[in-house]
């Protein structure tokens, strides 16, 4: 998906609302304990819920991971699900992958290839050869990790370098030397809205994914205020606070309402900064 | 595995040897691929054939992962088969994972309880959070990225911090705070052997993983001079130059010959040290 395309599904949706997808199956429902495969059929019901509140959809890799071929087989499914019904819907796999070039290329080869992504979070750690190969796809997005959201952000994020620059602006400076705004975004925790304008400064146009609203408590009016563009720029996530509204046998229907309730929240956003 | 059992097969095998497989399903010798799971039974081939003079296995994750669901089975095939046959060997998942808490202990979950590994590889750039739910695990291994060998290392682990320290050193002591050398290893790449003193200084007994000798080309005799402890304190990781030594139908004798080549330099190593 282009960027071009990403702004019209926003203008249009009215929204930039990304739902995380990070389904924990000891949190299910306990009615769809009942169903043949309780996490894609979990999956389906919060998909068909809350797209028509949002843009993108970011499945969390460790969720399914954690139960081996099984599970990465509920994700292969989810995303090709996203895919046939709703083409227009971005899909971040949050994987935090990267490694050294042969290995990299290969990630890249599992989302964008088997997988069927539109993305996937990338962790800067180990340089330019690491995040290049998934920039290689001209249609795909890379989404590397900047300021997360978590208190370990403190330890190596926040350090400054001899030159004065806090790590985390040196992989966002540094980095768009190898992609470009079309190609490449930023992950900013939503617990750093403070931390909004300096990241503007180095990269004024770049989409930045924004999680750790909802049930991490960050603060949307800041991000907004700090963050927003005049094609937007934002992708805010919500995971837990849409899909577990509920577990009771209308979770889907609870998980609609919470979705709409933050996109009405981003429409007056959008409108506000004239972008609709 | 503890430290201790690890330094007695270090010992008993006379071998300081990890095999990694980094198994891509296109570079299997031809007549496998008429088998009905070419990928197990090649890795299974390269187990029996390279056990007798390594220490640990390290199944490389993406190599696996570019082949979804299909893939993550073979490699908890691969791993079983390990644990099952040769339970005294060490299984490290080199996956480089790393997320914030909640999701940390999830891959956390994966490597150690679903897929029954050893030690995980280990991104550190999140920080604390995302490292302590792996070392929450008594009996298993954090495997963290310190100096990688490939030339991204130089992009952010070489920078200096305002304290005059590198990046990578800053990861290396803080991370001692973390967990200790009972459960604590760092990956260090062969390629950068003089920078190995300087890692000693801050972590004179832990355990290193050292990638790159072989087909990335490091120097065997520079790592162990600057990098080997009286307790050994190396493991060196060896993929390509092993698994693909040949692609006929001896290959499993190859590896044998590739991996006994490296065994007898390590044997070598471990006397002139004093070790064994």
């Amino acid at each position: 998906m282009t960027r071009e395309e990403l702004i019209a599904q926003i203008v249009a949706k009215r929204s930039f609302l990304c739902v995380g997808l990070d389904t924990d199956v000891r949190k299910l429902p306990p009615h769809i304990m009942d169903e043949e495969n309780p996490m894609l059929s979990f999956n389906r019901a919060i998909i068909d819920a809350t797209e028509p509140s949002a843009v993108a959809f970011k499945p969390n890799v460790a969720f399914y991971e954690s139960m081996g071929s099984y599970g990465m087989k509920v994700l292969e499914e989810t995303i090709d699900y996203i895919k046939d019904k709703y083409p227009h819907m971005l899909v971040i796999a949050d994987g935090k992958r990267g490694d050294i070039g042969n290995t990299g290329a290969l990630y890249a080869r599992a989302y964008f290839e088997h997988f069927h992504a539109d993305g996937i979070t990338v962790a800067p750690y180990m340089g330019e050869d690491s995040v290049k190969p998934f920039l290689a796809y001209s249609d795909k997005w890379v989404v590397l990790l900047a300021l997360t959201s978590n208190d370990g952000s403190k330890d190596f994020q926040m350090q400054k370098n001899d030159h004065g620059e806090y790590f985390f602006e040196s992989v966002i400076r540094t980095s768009q030397e190898w992609g470009d705004k079309e190609h490449l975004m930023y992950v900013v925790g939503a617990t750093h809205p403070e931390w909004l304008e300096r990241i503007r400064a180095i990269a004024p146009d770049h989409f930045l994914l924004v999680p750790g609203i909802g049930a991490q408590g960050g603060d949307f009016d800041a991000i907004v205020s700090a963050g927003m563009t005049t094609e937007c720029g934002l992708l805010v996530n919500a995971s837990r606070s849409i899909i577990y509204a509920s577990n009771g046998e209308r979770f889907a229907e609870a998980a609609h309402n919470e979705a709409e309730a933050v996109r009405l929240k981003m429409e007056r956003a959008l409108i506000s900064k004239g972008i609709i």
